[in-house]
């Protein structure tokens, strides 16, 4: 049987998702809390394979195992893992239901305080930007992402990736009060492309650098031309789409 | 001078507002981050008394000295002060101005979460509630809380009041996808009063208590016949009016 597992963190804590010698990993806690549940150790695939500190609303995971699955998986499972990973559902799924390899979008969401006083309980959740920012600069840029791209220029050069075209389906910035957010929906990402993303928009909002200069950036361009990766901590894995 | 700062801190770490010997309180912390930067040490005083675990996003605290207050005294502050607090703001005020006795209103906000599963990103910043809660129900309470009661009910019977009358000026459930959120605004407000109201509240909507039952703890009666105080972590002193 095949279990499909939709999963909220808090990525403070967390060396990311991946399981990784000696470090605290959202894939080790929940495989872990598995162990206690499940007749034998499983092994999960994830939709997003998150970053140390990024944080996750709907992260989705699954696994599969011959043994008998409990009912009530869900709430057995937040009743043994710590309080920063929640299971929000544990359901069947289709057979070879493979929740990397199945999903057809990944939708991001990156939060900025722009303020010029920080935001304690923005702490840890938001990037606090102090300067300018012009919000129809953003828009522009989020204009132009939408369709496919060549994102070479926003993922470290030392990358595993093959292939840098991504098709992004939405992209855009709103504002709630003095927190504006980013939210983009594509077929995959590549590492920290997000972060570059918001990174590079934001010398944008600031005047330091043209819409133009963006969009010429999604043709394909060094990573030294973007700019800097923004803080993993306002990045959240919003939803995945199958 | 009198000086009038506007304050927001994250309630996790602290042991409320008010100095106690061998406590974290944000008083304290603030009056350690004034005596770095002014003359002599000053005394503050302030708008709404929070208890252990409350947050505030626009706290209102004053100080009068003699010495001199140099300027950008609000980033100064939070340059020597711990994250969780902040100095949104640090204006001069007119001269006699007292943050607690001029407050003419003070609002107060609690937010539940009401989901089947927890949300590791509202922990200690919502009231996790699985149970079932009628909107209706919570609205209806909400009208009957504005104008001027008798909270006897709903501060413990170990107090220090004197005089039990409050006036409500506004109060309101509002819901935001799996949050909701209840805020009152009132002339002033006994220890405890928020989070016995919203414990209360949550039995009504629960339907274990009747909204006339509610309305009728209003008139005056003994703290055992309203419900259980709420946990300190969902509330939040929104702001002061003057």
């Amino acid at each position: 049987v095949v279990i499909r597992l939709e999963i909220a963190y808090d990525g403070a804590d967390f060396a990311g998702w991946a399981a990784q010698p000696g470090r605290r990993t959202v894939q080790e806690e929940l495989e872990a809390a598995l162990a206690r549940i499940l007749p034998e150790p499983v092994r999960l695939t994830v939709a997003g394979r998150t970053d140390a500190g990024v944080h996750a609303l709907g992260q989705v995971a699954s696994f599969e195992t011959d043994g008998v699955v409990p009912d009530g998986l869900a709430d057995r499972l937040n009743a043994v893992s710590p309080r920063d990973v929640v299971v929000k559902s544990a359901e069947p799924a289709p057979d070879g239901f493979d929740a990397r390899r199945d999903a057809r979008s990944r939708s991001y969401r990156y939060r900025v305080l722009a303020s010029r006083t920080p935001d304690p309980l923005e702490e840890g959740r938001a990037l606090w930007w102090r300067y300018q920012l012009h919000d129809k600069a953003l828009t522009a840029c989020a204009a132009a992402l939408v369709g496919t791209h060549d994102f070479t220029a926003f993922t470290p050069t030392d990358t595993g990736h093959v292939r840098f075209e991504r098709e992004v389906f939405t992209a855009e910035w709103s504002r709630d009060g003095e927190i504006l957010a980013f939210r983009i929906e594509a077929d995959a990402f590549m590492r920290h492309m997000v972060r570059v993303l918001v990174g590079t928009m934001l010398e944008v909002g600031g005047g330091r650098r043209s819409v133009e200069d963006f969009a010429r950036l999604l043709e394909g361009a060094h990573r030294r031309e973007a700019g800097e990766t923004a803080p993993s901590h306002g990045l959240y894995l919003e939803s995945v789409r199958y």
